[in-house]
């Protein structure tokens, strides 16, 4: 995939058992934003989502070089556990943060960003479930639909996976896009 | 895939050019109501949508049984003009309607509801331009997000998606279970 001059770029990692509309939703504001959305396959590059979508992802873990992208992004579901369970992803993480990258995360998702090490004493929220704030037991969860700190960006579960795809797009620099496309979207607050 | 004692069953029809939402959201909230989903890929069942997300259908046009399913739903995008120019798709949206069958389209799909021959003086909501409008003038065009007349459930774009798919799952008389899901998605209305 060519890298126009200047367009912004993201992975979305996906892993089995991704939730679908925390995946899709992102994925659909973005490119519609014009942001390079590539979607990285966590384990090959077909994978089936906590609903049994199977998509077809654009590339695959093993080929992922950080330095093409702006930002990352974790879909949640039970995909997240997978993405909190796994050493490479962490080390993105890490690396994504160090280097004052994009790092989105919606649902269960922030819970890989605490095993990375780089949510602590920060502003986060994530799903209410009791496994998750346990995770983020040294953060602020926010209890709101989206919440940015710093380069941090956490959204809480899939009714608010289009405010958190928007909320992507303002980070990169998109808010006057943004204000657009919501209306041709037909999304209200 | 075994059909439950009493379980409900929806088929989606999956045309290149889907509007990834409107097709994600439906699938997802209908499967976590335990509703039977399947989706019917239009042209194979291997299909692009409209932003590039390649998904693998469960079953394509060839094997439809309309008799499998209490109701059918046509997502929005670029593959609302495919299904309505598919004799097939409106031959099946005819045969539904006729049989008191859920029919259900979002964004710009309602098109294929008009060119079938069902939405004549029925209320019903659908994207806002010209083109699309223009194919629903012998209906009343609501302009609100979800609108139910009879059988025909319309949506009118990606931001109503989530709340197409409940007003589905309503309609297939799971009221309850949808308050519960809403709550358990973080959906706030």
């Amino acid at each position: 995939m060519l890298e126009c001059q200047g367009m912004k770029s993201v992975a979305i990692f996906v892993a089995p058992g991704f939730e679908e509309i925390e995946f899709a939703a992102p994925l659909d504001i973005l490119r519609r934003l014009n942001v390079r959305a590539v979607t990285v396959g966590v384990d090959g590059n077909e994978i089936a989502g906590a609903h049994g979508l199977i998509v077809k992802t654009d590339s695959s873990l093993d080929a992922f070089k950080l330095d093409d992208f702006d930002g990352i992004i974790l879909p949640g579901g039970g995909g997240a556990w997978v993405l909190r369970d796994n050493p490479q992803i962490l080390d993105i993480i890490k690396a994504a943060c160090s280097s004052g990258k994009l790092v989105a995360a919606i649902c269960a998702a922030p819970m890989a960003l605490s095993r990375a090490g780089v949510a602590k004493g920060k502003n986060i929220t994530a799903y209410p479930m009791q496994e998750v704030y346990d995770e983020l037991k040294d953060s602020t969860i926010t209890e709101m639909p989206v919440t940015l700190d710093g380069n941090l960006l956490t959204a809480y579960g899939p009714g608010a996976a289009m405010a958190f795809g928007y909320a992507i797009g303002e980070y990169l620099g998109l808010a006057s896009e943004v204000v657009g496309l919501k209306k041709g979207m037909m999304y209200t607050e």
